[in-house]
C-alpha cells in the first residue's frame, strides 16, 4: 500500500472516484453523438446501444478523469457496470484503467473475484499480465483489486503472490456497505464473535508478509462507511490493514461515520464516492437537455471536480487528521 | 432449472464439461499455427501471446464442443481463464458460449460474480443482456452464471429476477471443492449448525419463488464432489435446490462420494469435470510433438469424447438411479 499511502499523502485526499458509469449517468447527447462512428463497427443492429454506451462511457470516464486528477489520487472502476454491456464494455474498462494510470492516478479495479486455487491464479492475471519467455503484456492496468474471501486462503494466495511480484495490492470484502450484507457477515461464532471478525483476522494474517514502509500490509479490506463503529473496531484489530470504505454519500456514509477508520496518523483509509460525483452533474442546475454533447461534458467535468474537492475537505475537517 | 433437467433427462448424462483453457491445456502447435493471423491484429508485440491464445483456445473449445455436444448436457466455460489473457479472452468467452449454445448445449459460465444491490443488477446483464426501448442484445450466451453469497440477499435478489425474467438460472456458492473453503464454509454459528449450512437455507429460500415442473427452483447451489457427507446432507435439507458439483477427478472427487448428492429419482444434480476431459489428450498416448495443428485436435476430440463417455457411464453405474 505504499504507492497509495504516497499518493493519498501527495493529494492531502484520502478519497477515491468510482468510475462506475450507467446508462442514466451519462448524458443522453454524448451517447447520441456516437450513433454514426458506432453504426460502421457493428455487425447487427441490436448491438448498437452496447457499442454506442461503450464508446460515451470512455469519454464520459476521460472527462471525469482529466476534471479530478490532480486533486484525487484514485480511481475505482467497478467492472459490472463494464461487464453489464458485454465484452465491448470490457475493452473500455481497461482502456479506462490505462488512461487513468497514465494521468498518474492509482487505479483500484472494483471486481470482487474469489475461486479455487488455481482458479484464483488465473484471476490474479488482473495484476500480473500475462508473462511468457519473452514479454510480459498488461491488459488490464489496474494497481488493486477487489477479492472475495468466501473460498478460503487458498483462493486468496495467488492474488497476494501476484500482488507482491507486481508491487501492487488487493482489498478483500471483510465488512460491505449492504444492509443485507449481516445476513452472512454480522453471524455469531460459536467460539465467539462475529464473521466478519474472523474474516478480519484471516485478512490481517494475509497480509502479515508483505507489509510495506509505512506499516500497512498488500491485503487491504473492504469496511462500508455505512458501518462507522464496527469500521473503528476493525481499525483497532487490523493495525496492518489498510481500508477500502465503499458507501459514503449515496449509500449514506458520513465523514464523521468513516473518521474512525483512519489511523492516529490520518493514514489506513480511503474513501470512495462513486454517484456523487459521476452524477454531480444532475444537480447543480447547469445541465440543459439541448445542450451540445461538448457542452455536456463540460458541465458534467465542474461538477464532478466541486464534488470531489467537497468531499474531500469534507473528509479533511470531519474525518482526518 | 426444467432446460437443464430435460438436457440432462436426454442425453441421460449428469456432467458438465468445463471448457478452462490455460497455456499448458492447449497443443503448443496449434498456439503456433495462429501466429501469423494474429500479427496483423495486434499494434504492440507484447499483445502477441496473449492474443495468440485467445484464438487457439476458440479453436480448441470449438473442438471440444464438437467432439461432446451430442452426449453430454452442458458446458461450463470459468471466465478466469478467459480473464487471464485480457479484453481478447473476454471476447472468446462470449464466442465459445455462443458457440456452445448454437449447438444445443445449456452454458453454465463459472463467473462467481457477487456485488451490492445496484452493482449486482449490472451483473445480472450477464443474463438479461442490454435491453433497451427497442432492441435486447445478449453479449453473453450464458443459460445459467454462479453467484457468491456473502453480500447475502440483496446482491442475490438481482440475478434471480434477471433469470426469471430469462428462463435462465444461477448457482450460488454453497460448499466450495477447494482445501481452504473450510476456513469460513465450516464455521461454527452460535446457533448450532456451520456457516454453509446457513447459507444452504439462505439459497433455498431466494429460490422458493421460482420452482419449475420438474420441482428444482431457478437457484441452485455449488457443492463440492469433495464433501460426499455434507454433500448428501445437503441435498436432504435443500430439496428444491439443484446442485452444481465440480472436484470430481482432478480435485478427487468420485462418482460413489456424488451418488448422494443426486434425489431419488436420480435428477437434482450435474456434475463437473475440467482437466479430467479437456487434457485428456495428453494421457492417451497418440500425441506428438510433430503432429500438425489439425492432428493434435484430433487426438484432443477423440480424447475427449473417450473421456466423457467414460465419466458418463462412471456416473451411471456408480452414482445414478
Amino acid at each position: 500500500m505504499d504507492r497509495l499511502t504516497e499518493a493519498i499523502e501527495r493529494t492531502q485526499n484520502p478519497s477515491v472516484v468510482g468510475l462506475d458509469p450507467t446508462p442514466a449517468l451519462v448524458p443522453p447527447q454524448v451517447v447520441a453523438s456516437f450513433a454514426d462512428e458506432v453504426r460502421e463497427s457493428v455487425e447487427d443492429e441490436s448491438e448498437l446501444p452496447a457499442a454506442q454506451l461503450a464508446v460515451a462511457y470512455f469519454e464520459f470516464n476521460r472527462t471525469i478523469i482529466d476534471a479530478v486528477a490532480d486533486i484525487v489520487p484514485a480511481v475505482k472502476p467497478q467492472i459490472a457496470m463494464y461487464e453489464a454491456i458485454g465484452p465491448a464494455g470490457i475493452d473500455v474498462y481497461t482502456m479506462t484503467c490505462e488512461y487513468a494510470q497514465q494521468q498518474g492516478l492509482y487505479v483500484l479495479g472494483d471486481i470482487k473475484r474469489g475461486d479455487i486455487g488455481s482458479t484464483a491464479a488465473a484471476y490474479s492475471g488482473h495484476l500480473s499480465g500475462v508473462a511468457t519467455d519473452e514479454t510480459v503484456f498488461d491488459p488490464w492496468h489496474e494497481d488493486a483489486v477487489t477479492v472475495n474471501p468466501y473460498l478460503g486462503t487458498d483462493g486468496i494466495t495467488p492474488f497476494v503472490e501476484a500482488a507482491t511480484a507486481a508491487d501492487k495490492d488487493i482489498f478483500v470484502l471483510v465488512r460491505t456497505s449492504n444492509p443485507s450484507s449481516k445476513e452472512l457477515q454480522e453471524l455469531e461464532l460459536a467460539d465467539g464473535g462475529k464473521l466478519y471478525e474472523h474474516v478480519a483476522d484471516l485478512v490481517e494474517g494475509w497480509g502479515s508478509q508483505t507489509i510495506g514502509k509505512h506499516g500497512y500490509s498488500r491485503v487491504g479490506a473492504v469496511v462500508g462507511a455505512t458501518h462507522p463503529e464496527e469500521g473503528a473496531a476493525l481499525r483497532a484489530r487490523m493495525p496492518h490493514t489498510f481500508f477500502l470504505v465503499p458507501g459514503y454519500g449515496a449509500q449514506g456514509g458520513t465523514a464523521a461515520g468513516v473518521a474512525g477508520m483512519f489511523d492516529q496518523d490520518g493514514s489506513g483509509a480511503i474513501v470512495n464516492s462513486s454517484r456523487g460525483i459521476i452524477g454531480a452533474w444532475k444537480k447543480t442546475g447547469e445541465y440543459r437537455d439541448d445542450m451540445s454533447a461538448d457542452e455536456a461534458l463540460r458541465v458534467v467535468a465542474s461538477a464532478a471536480r466541486k464534488a470531489a474537492e467537497d468531499m474531500r475537505d469534507d473528509l479533511r475537517v470531519n474525518a482526518w487528521r
